[in-house]
């Protein structure tokens, strides 16, 4: 049971999760790290923009206030 | 009754709830946890994008700063 | 007399009011509750999309920082 | 004289000004009350919205946040 | 010279100013007050629309968070 | 070295630099003055507009929140 | 390993990394400083614009609230 929405953040690490940015961008990858402005660590990190493209980015860092859903693989 | 908005997310939790989101974006799901960001998590969530697709994303963090509008299945 | 904004949302408790949000949004309903963010609980709640479709949506939650309007009904 | 900014809405209490907002609205109506948020409490408000289309909406809250400009009649 | 960024504004009471804001409006008058939130009074202010309509609107309270840049006259 | 960034803009005080704002805006002028805001007074500013018009604005205050990139003349 | 996310930001300083910021601009270069608020000293920089246009721009302050990746080179 998850009773505060960090604890979800907390369970992903390490695990495949598919983030939803603004401005119609996503990254699939594995969560590795995050503090509580939900900037978060993801690595083999697989962007994906608005039009479609998608580019290999291996480890990054997504700054949290662009992010719009956290949904890790089940 | 509800004398604060937040009580209405607190009576909500563990039933179906339709959140609708900034940027022509609504998830419907059931809502899970919630904290004083309003962001929320939500199970079983289905991510409506504004051109209308329909996405099955599982367990899901909604980051607070993008909520709109929280309307629970009467 | 109003003396301080919130003075206004305090007298419309349980009053209908019209509440337009940003992005050509706007609610309709009966103010139940709200909060220093200016967060509102609305019950009856029917809201207005941009491109004039209604839905009715019961008793919602509806963010502070998406309202650009608060008018009660006289 | 008017040496500090808020000085300008305490003179304007009670006297017609017209409110520009963001997104292409405005709003013509005897302003009755603000706080430091300038959030803006405005009777007999006629907003006019983007498109040129006015609404009648009797005293109303204004949200701080989506002022731009506020013109008290001279 | 200018040590501080609001030294400017200090420098420019009581002369015309050309204020710059976001969406594409400019405002042009003499600046009368300005706060730590650089929101600003100012008289004979002419406002210059997206669109190149201008209007003339006595003297004005700009809010800060829509002002981009402050060019007093030389 | 820098160590923090801004060192940058200290180091920058007196000479010429390019200053990226929001919406397209660019501004080309001499650093004179910064806060911890990142608000900039410039000197001898030249702004160039999205479409490429320029205006010669003399000394001008930039509200540190539409900038994007400072760029100083090497 | 990565335990927060601004541990990243410390590995890369000194090496290649693309930053994406918001409006469709992408930055290019050796990150030099950065701060709690992702403000980034990145040199040898060589900026995207939203159009595909490239400008080389030297050292540079990137602000922080524009960021939304940083991806270093492997």
């Amino acid at each position: 049971m998850v009773s505060r929405p960090f604890d979800l953040l907390n369970d992903a690490l390490g695990k495949e999760a598919l983030i939803i940015l603004k401005a119609g961008r996503s990254v699939r990858g594995v969560l590795l790290a995050f503090d509580v402005h939900m900037n978060l660590v993801v690595d083999d990190a697989e962007l994906t923009e608005q039009d479609g493209t998608v580019k290999k980015l291996g480890r990054i860092l997504i700054r949290g206030d662009t992010v719009v859903i956290v949904a890790p693989s089940p």
